[in-house]
């Protein structure tokens, strides 16, 4: 029986929302552990909530449950659900939130959240994350059953995310984020640019950026030299030697990145 | 006995003070749960951190310590007080921090923290969080009596907050928090503005806005509508479907919201 | 054995990089307390990371392991180690993180990490902090020998940390650092400016403030007063009563501090 629960939300810190989660969940399982991926995600942006999921969440022991909180539509008819995704376990609303983890890897099951008596007896209209996710959550860490939950769903919504094109010698693809650093990640992964460790392309355009080499490390070349390099998330990454590629490049998500070869 | 000891400060969390308290209560209880609330409180915003405190550590498992610190006065002869209000503890300066919680439901014990042979033997005149605070939380949370602590008082210290005012058929409050997502919530109380359910009144004015229906979520009208809503702590929100009121109104803590009916 | 891992990083908490850790570490040992000392360092700032790290850790009990990552020299040859200085573990680059810790008590052993075997099957070029330090933090906390994990050093990379001068009457100092609240924190220990409280100095210089008292606490004096006091870490500080210090005398860390007695 899984004993952590880690929470992502875009609630900030400075707010009340995120403790009063960690209160309902605590209040049914007092040994729990809770841990904290992230509440900086930006306000109601799903698409960065989906990343830092992605990103983060496969790394943790087998049956962890993962709680996510970016819930533009609270109160409206979308739908809360279940799902389990390798050997995590999430909930969430269906709102795209859960759709990179499973464009990566087909979900193995989802329930909806319908069954209101493992819900807390009185339900507000803004805040299901601590009325419903946070003691559903807790309940499954003493060992619910997630058919309990609610009627099994065929798939969760997707977002359209950007996949890299592929066209003659030339691969297209996005800054699909940018971390603390400055540092653009694209969406363009290892093996479209290195073959058992040999750069097999001739030159990265971003911006106004071109770039003819591939590093193995941030401090591949001279401070302030814009770089690629493959990234701990297996990605093309565009940086700046000791400083900001977003800022130097003027950069933002969703910036095409063309590799030529 | 409990087991959890939360903190809540305005520290910071680029700061060492935060981690210094967290390092001195496992330094006396290495297993106890040490839970964040948030260490985002203003600096010195004392009453901040009490709308914080009110709104999260009710949702806390029973017996539960809660290390409150936003201590403008540290050093001078401000108490340091211990405080059972509801099932759960509080240790904190008696500067206001607790006095929302104690004005929604009266402290059971209140006792000074008078007695030093439960501080670290080297007390700072700066950081009573980390010297006094943080060492007298964990021996709480060993099975220290709090009748140990020191005297016995009969009432804390209290801030003057603000109560709505019915009048006629004006109801006149006033915004007392405002969240990351820039919803204004204010001090007036659901049974104030609905009645089993249904709306009683004509319209809601926030600064410039007047706003002529209580819709029932954030989504409720169309992208850049002003609206009013119960939001999560039980009290009237003003919100923009999709934006950020605080902006939008031009409008900060304390301004006047009339509904009238 | 020891229980307890912390972090300490530049990696922004809105980043996915700090879960990663996060999710390794409990995959190796699922029950250690996870502690986040700060993440908030500034980007690729060792000597902030080194002052955090000082001011903290020595407060945490016997055997903690302390996993910091300010790393920019990621992936090129800087070492990472082990060290125990004091009764506390560390994990870091050898980029001078842990100078500060080791100029005040000389670490009792140091251990390069050498010895793949521990780390993670594929090891990353840009995150080592999830790749290696993790995996071994974890082993640690189960009972693997620092011993195993490579060859032993005799020293640590230093950084060159500014010492107060003394010069006939006067002495000569630097801002630190500064904390969430502006106060401005010294490299002057409280021995140099105080001998069994009796404060025996005449003036204090920072900027254009002349200082002439010290005083016992933040509120010693009028709003708006500059003041000097010993700080929680047994610093000199200059604050501003009820104020921020940094700004109002627009001073910044490395700034000079003279004392004249």
């Amino acid at each position: 029986m899984t004993s952590i629960i880690t929470l992502t939300t875009d609630f900030g810190t400075g707010s009340p929302y995120v403790a009063a989660m960690k209160g309902v969940i605590l209040g049914f399982n007092p040994t729990v552990r809770l841990v904290d991926i992230s509440h900086e995600i930006g306000p109601q942006d799903v698409r960065h909530g989906a990343i830092v999921l992605a990103e983060t969440t496969p790394w943790f022991p087998a049956d962890t449950i993962h709680v996510a909180v970016v819930d533009p539509g609270v109160g409206t008819p979308r739908k809360l659900v279940f799902a389990m995704i390798g050997d995590q376990q999430y909930l969430a609303p269906d709102n795209g939130l859960l759709s990179l983890l499973a464009r990566r890897q087909r979900p193995d099951r989802i329930v909806e959240l319908g069954n209101s008596e493992h819900w807390l007896p009185a339900v507000s209209n803004t805040f299901h994350g601590r009325d419903i996710l946070a003691p559903v959550a807790a309940q499954l860490s003493l060992g619910l059953q997630p058919e309990l939950l609610g009627p099994v769903l065929s798939q969760l919504q997707m977002l359209d995310w950007h996949r890299p094109l592929r066209e003659g010698n030339r691969i297209q693809g996005v800054v699909e984020w940018i971390d603390r650093f400055g540092n653009l990640i694209t969406n363009i992964p290892a093996e479209f640019v290195q073959n058992e460790g040999q750069s097999r392309w001739r030159k990265v355009i971003c911006g106004s950026a071109v770039v003819n080499e591939l590093c193995r490390t941030y401090g591949g070349r001279a401070p302030g030299d814009v770089i690629a390099l493959i990234g701990s998330s297996g990605k093309l990454e565009i940086a700046v030697v000791d400083g900001d590629a977003a800022t130097k490049l003027n950069v933002d998500i969703g910036a095409a990145v063309t590799v030529e070869s």
